[in-house]
């Protein structure tokens, strides 16, 4: 039996990560929870799983909650709760599915107690990609993917030397707008950018995939977890969203890991590794009722936001933390009708543009940095 | 240095064999090799390759090549010439290209020797799988595919537990006639047979290809290769060659693996493994080239020769033994013209239709079932 610290209970990760302990009850059981702003769904699935601990995310909320739980479960709140939730003893695996840099201390603060690391939370690697790999290490701790993307790449790198790598290829649906010209992004509405094709996600990162930003992000996210450089990672357009991520190595064999567009295999991969368990869905891949799998090259003048995005992974230091918060911020203000589409690509360039690098940034001057940006962006678009 | 005995050296296998040795000087020595009829070629190959010993056909062809080849180069020939190819005490590894069953004595004898066994010679497998994997796992030995499709699956088994496999997907291309109708196919000639759409390999497994018993052969030899039984093993039509072959696992992940259609791959994997070194081509998989992947059903119907492998594989005893036979003379008889493209298939299923099954067939059973097969086929064409 794997215990397990659940980092944003609530979001589309997290739901499909209790989806995936509803399947396999005897292996997994989430001893301590944090939850989002949808109390009711908290409390409901604190019943169901009877959590030993629950945090939520503020002292009204966590009066409200408190009388609405089980016995047995302990509520607490706010940033210490997270970071409870996160090391909480007798927890073996944090499943960090927060979104935004918020879940930067809960992951240090596993890594020192020792746990495993399952990161769906892709900008704390963005923003502070060095500090984790190397508290990581210091501590032998893993970090696994649960990004699809991501999970493609160490699922192709099992058995396999990393020596061996000649580069890795991320696809990219091309998110809700791959089909629009420059000009016809001008005018797309937050209902026409939330409309995924091929996944079913949470607000945030669908925008980040209509934008192509969380292409990038995943490009510096793969960067620290595989500890490849930018120059050997591509990104390939995949409309299907088939192919989840593939690696090329010397001798010319490229391993890939395809699959439904179903996030609770790769979750439940990260639960079971190195094992893998039945998967609860009854839809498995079917090459031949597709058909066809679609293949493009990525134009860096149509999606701004992942040549951004590159820029900021090779320069380092503190950039890559305004990308990630200048992108968080913006895309907060689209999705509140304050900024237009294109607005956020515009925006996130000047953050960086204005940005004098931090090479080698301790936490700290990653905090003031990111505090200055967010400041920066609000500013600019209010 | 991986000093290696090759047989087959002259035919499609044996030349990319040795351009990978060529490549990689550093890592492997072709200490000992046979040739087939092309002994022109073979003198060449000597005395780039300085094997120590070198086998030939015949007597014949023994006496005129003896005195052009290096001084250190032994020459033997025939039967004996092959096992003692196969088992030349230097070597540490077997690479098995020659055609048809003829391999099956050589591996069998290098098995018994320890060495690793290299196998592109599918048909030893085909006609005595039971025998050759029951001695590989006797002597401790692996067998280490060189085929396209089952070194993909190979390699998508890397750090992974078989228990987890839910089924092998075999990729087809479909050979040289997958557009024809059933009707077309009446009239095609040796010629448009021998045109496959993407691989450049030898006669007989071109026309296998166009008749789909090379695939068929293949899940056979997937079957003891991999020991999953065949309902687990699936074929699906993929006319460009990219993705080799998958492996799908209990949790709904699929494991591929990609490349352009070059043989070199799989035969260098099979001889660095568990290592990759670098490749010797400069073209790589380029998916946004490509554009488009097709995926496509099997139709038993269009496609007989894969559906009598299938069911002479469930049979099993000797009846994979009478498939292999009668496809090897058949082939032969196409290729001479002294059979139709449609014949070959017709004479398979009489042979397999007549023959009573023998279940756990000893060496010798196999042997004269084989060459009574061969004898029937010969018959029946003539």
């Amino acid at each position: 039996m794997k215990l397990i610290s659940l980092l944003g209970a609530t979001g589309s990760i997290g739901t499909q990560t209790l989806d995936v302990v509803r399947h396999h009850r005897q292996e997994f059981k989430v001893v301590a929870m944090s939850t989002g702003r949808n109390i009711d769904l908290a409390c409901e699935q604190a019943h169901e799983f009877k959590p030993k601990l629950l945090s939520v995310q503020s002292k009204d909320d966590y009066e409200k909650v408190r009388h609405h739980v089980p016995a047995e479960t302990k509520v607490v709140y706010g940033e210490e709760g997270l970071l409870e939730v996160a090391t909480y003893p007798d927890s073996v695996i944090l499943v960090n599915a927060v979104l935004g840099s918020v879940g930067l201390g809960p992951t240090l603060a596993a890594i020192e107690a020792g746990k495993t690391i399952a990161i769906a939370n892709k900008e704390t690697l963005v923003t502070a990609g060095h500090i984790v790999t190397e508290a990581a290490k210091a501590h032998q701790v893993s970090l696994l993917p649960v990004d699809s993307e991501h999970s493609a790449i160490f699922q192709a790198l099992n058995g396999e030397n990393k020596r061996e790598i000649e580069k890795l290829i991320l696809t990219a649906s091309g998110g809700s707008f791959r089909d629009l010209s420059r000009d016809e992004l001008k005018e797309v509405t937050v209902e026409q950018a939330l409309n995924h094709p091929n996944w079913s996600m949470g607000a945030k990162i669908t925008i980040d995939s209509a934008t192509m930003m969380n292409k990038g992000l995943e490009v510096i996210e793969a960067h620290w977890l595989f500890d490849i450089p930018y120059e050997r990672i591509e990104v390939v357009l995949h409309k299907e969203s088939i192919i989840h991520s593939m690696v090329e190595f010397v001798d010319h064999s490229v391993m890939a890991q395809l699959g439904t567009p179903d996030m609770r295999v790769p979750i439940q991969y990260a639960l079971t590794y190195p094992k893998r368990l039945a998967g609860q869905s009854d839809e498995r891949l079917n090459l031949s009722e597709i058909g066809k799998l679609h293949f493009a090259q990525m134009d860096p003048k149509r999606f701004r936001c992942m040549a951004l995005a590159y820029e900021a992974g090779r320069i380092g230091g503190t950039m890559p933390t305004v990308l990630n918060a200048a992108n968080e911020v913006a895309v907060a203000s689209f999705l509140d009708k304050r900024l237009s589409f294109l607005g956020i690509e515009a925006v996130i360039e000047q953050a960086l543009e204005r940005h004098h690098v931090i090479s080698g940034p301790t936490l700290e001057d990653i905090k003031a940095v990111d505090e200055e940006t967010r400041a920066f962006i609000r500013s600019t678009v209010n």
